[in-house]
């Protein structure tokens, strides 16, 4: 039997995004708290997650209020130990991984392929003005190893869960232009990615991964292009200055 | 039914290691091929694994030598999807991770936090020459994580599988002193680790996974030895070349 789940979460974060994403489509109910990660709680690191980072879930114990989080329930973390522990959770009665070994091992390379060429650059871009057109690596390698058509395994899966969280925020953070890098060449690089004949499996996977209700009631543009214009904006504006 | 595997391994390579750590314990037949890191065969990346690195797997196909790998099998890659395969080809006769959802989390938060704090100091320390007592937190995590006695999570299962050759190589490596940082901390350190009580938790665990005939069959101390002597020796002499 499935016990209470509470997730901590922050609507800015891509790997928090995972693990929500897989909620969603689990079907499980679940509360959710919103962790500032500008300003953390007191109690959030020595009663929840140790690394104070999000996401993390509490799983079972009493009923709680998620900020006064019981010491009986188990704490998890990690957002790709917990989008395997929801398809564990829900293996029998919603399969959120293929059930063949080798489907299944597809879905964990497509992860670990996609968020290593994606997460190794991004943080450069927008924080330190590396050219947006780094990214293009990890689109490459999410069109070499999607299926003609559909999502990365077959039915929607954990893999779609892990990568899609960047590609929203790529989405959202490269037509805005926002970041440290040269004005206009996040806005430019979303152009090709929108027209460029060469994305256009890409495009259709965007398409199919945010036209789903559990990408729509998890995922705050706002929210997002907000926290990036506050963080970064004054990073373009300094290597101008720099450079000057 | 379980299908025919070719395993690509390379003696010294921790990744590879773990993947053949899972296979031993397995139970199941596999046909093992070293590949020389130094000087890759030609066919290596093309028909195997196009990052070209160990371990990687061939499953399925016609029965081959595995230095002519028919195009009917499936490449697979990455240790820790590897690791996660063969649990799942094994799932119903011989589990290698826990049944219990929140037990696999822990398994594989165990992997997680490990090597995000082992990997990402140690070839700093033997290639950089960087203080060896950088991989105590590592230790310090595995000893939190640890429970009272036994293994990761219960039975042997593919958390110790991923962690087990990191702690052979810096057993191999420390004891003898090898790596760019100043001769004799790495002998003193692996002291510490032996004598200080401290260190009785990790002893007690290096001592269990150690003595399974999986790790006997599958650990070559001596290439290890050599490897690390032919490689990072010299970086050391150049280092104090350097101070002087």
């Amino acid at each position: 039997m499935v016990e209470r789940i509470t997730l901590y979460s922050a609507k800015i974060c891509p790997w928090a995004h995972r693990t929500e994403l897989a909620l969603k489509e689990s079907g499980l109910d679940y509360k959710r708290f919103e962790i500032d990660l500008e300003n953390k709680p007191e109690w959030y690191a020595p009663k929840v997650n140790p690394a104070s980072k999000v996401p993390a879930l509490a799983y079972g114990g009493p009923d709680t209020e998620p900020d006064s989080p019981s010491p009986d329930s188990v704490k998890l973390a990690e957002s790709y130990v917990l989008i395997e522990f929801i398809a564990d959770l829900v293996s029998s009665t919603k399969p959120l991984l293929p059930s063949s070994p080798v489907d299944r091992a597809k879905a964990r390379f497509f992860v670990e392929a996609f968020t290593s060429k994606f997460t190794g650059v991004w943080f450069g871009i927008v924080q330190r003005g590396d050219d947006p057109a780094g990214i293009l690596p990890a689109i490459d390698t999410l069109q070499d190893l999607l299926p003609a058509e559909g999502y990365a395994v077959g039915e929607w899966s954990i893999a779609d869960a892990a990568v899609t969280p960047f590609l929203g925020r790529a989405s959202a953070v490269l037509k805005n232009d926002l970041g440290a890098y040269d004005q206009g060449k996040g806005a430019k690089l979303w152009e090709t990615l929108q027209n460029d004949e060469k994305y256009e499996r890409f495009r259709k996977y965007f398409a199919d991964v945010t036209k789903r209700e559990s990408f729509k009631e998890t995922f705050f543009e706002d929210v997002i292009v907000e926290g990036y214009k506050k963080r970064f904006a004054p990073l373009r504006a300094q290597r101008s200055a720099a450079a000057s």
